[in-house]
């Protein structure tokens, strides 16, 4: 008898506990916190590009500079500044790094890699878009920024190589 | 012997419930749905800006202009249009806000939110980015974008919070 | 006595098993393989972008220029390339095309699908992005990038269609 009520109570504790038990994967955990680190910092560069637009006065739609003039005295707002773009560039190219990683990532931390492996490529890479941030708004002088940009290059291959070597599915 | 067929079976139960389970998380299920319409809503700005380009004849390439005149005729269709340059920062808007939806709001999903926290999270994301869309494409007046920005913008922040709160691991 | 030892055994069985099984999962491993492949090719265009700068001494930033001269004769080298523009048109055509892929493709593999289907829309997707690029870069004339883009964008809505048919959850 107490073998037949031990069935369904063993799958009611494992239903329960199965997503939490996920979470409480290390490599996912840290994954979940590097990832939200980065792309926090990523949301930052539109703040970024508001304060430039707001105090340098260069604006990209006629209806956002309405209240600094009427008609033809707005549209003087209505300019590309080397600030602004540079925001920009560093945005996109955030974009353009940090896609790949959300993707590759979380299919690695899936795939059952060694933790500190893991935490390793992580912090290297939140390290490095931090890094490639600062060394483009400063600006610094170049190759930081190009450093910066190939370290978290290397470490998104570096997780595709693992997935795709020990989990290659066609 | 009952006993003895127990753990294997149990063990069956659980495999196959596994992946169908993850996927009866209440939670997960509300984040599916809303980020599907929430990507759906942004791939329609592709075919919103392959409509302007053709019906204003803009193009960016020479071979999209090509059936339209030969050689240096068909160069003048290479030229930038307010209304083409419009929708396409709207769809770099929706890039880089939907980017950090889409990671933090996966994890935040998988570490278990209050299920009416969280789908009030993702309906006043999605109703956010819609209206973003709207105040950018007919234009509404200021500040209808920069609130719906700031709605969408404040949504992911406060999930990113409850994330790194409970389950920072660096 | 026995049946006292199983309960825990059975649980820790399954809590190793959890993760492992997650990513035994057919359709999971077809999801991650070609994933990493279209992100690695996305990644690529980071690399042809670079390239074309630095042989067309093609320039955004100023800091990057430094080395081929001081002052105003480094000046020259800010300017924008047709080449360089068309290899960066490409790269957010991905990001555009991807982003939804990502979202839309891990949420639809964890929702169940047929392995056979499942295999056959990420091919379509990998192969159709693939000959986008190529398209892009040659460049071919059209109709070929623009067939390879709606291939692509078809089997992202043909995955949301049936995510919100089966999964809808608002």
């Amino acid at each position: 008898m107490a073998n037949k009520r031990n069935t369904p109570y063993t799958i009611k504790v494992e239903k329960m506990a199965d997503l939490a038990q996920l979470m409480e994967n290390e490599v996912l955990m840290a994954f979940a916190s590097y990832t939200t680190i980065v792309l926090s910092k990523m949301m930052f560069m539109s703040t970024a590009t508001a304060f430039y637009r707001l105090t340098r006065k260069v604006f990209a739609n006629p209806e956002d500079c309405a209240s600094f003039g009427k008609g033809e005295n707005a549209k003087k707002y209505l300019r590309v500044d080397d600030r602004v773009e540079r925001v920009r560039r560093a945005h996109l190219n955030d974009l353009e790094n940090i896609v790949p990683f959300l993707g590759i990532g979380l299919l690695y931390s899936l795939s059952g890699p060694d933790l500190s492996t893991a935490v390793l490529h992580f912090r290297l890479f939140v390290g490095a878009r931090i890094y490639h941030t600062i060394s483009y708004l400063l600006p610094l002088p170049q190759p930081n920024r190009a450093l910066a940009f190939f370290v978290g290059y290397g470490v998104t291959l570096s997780m595709a190589y693992r997935l795709l070597k020990t989990r290659l599915y066609l």
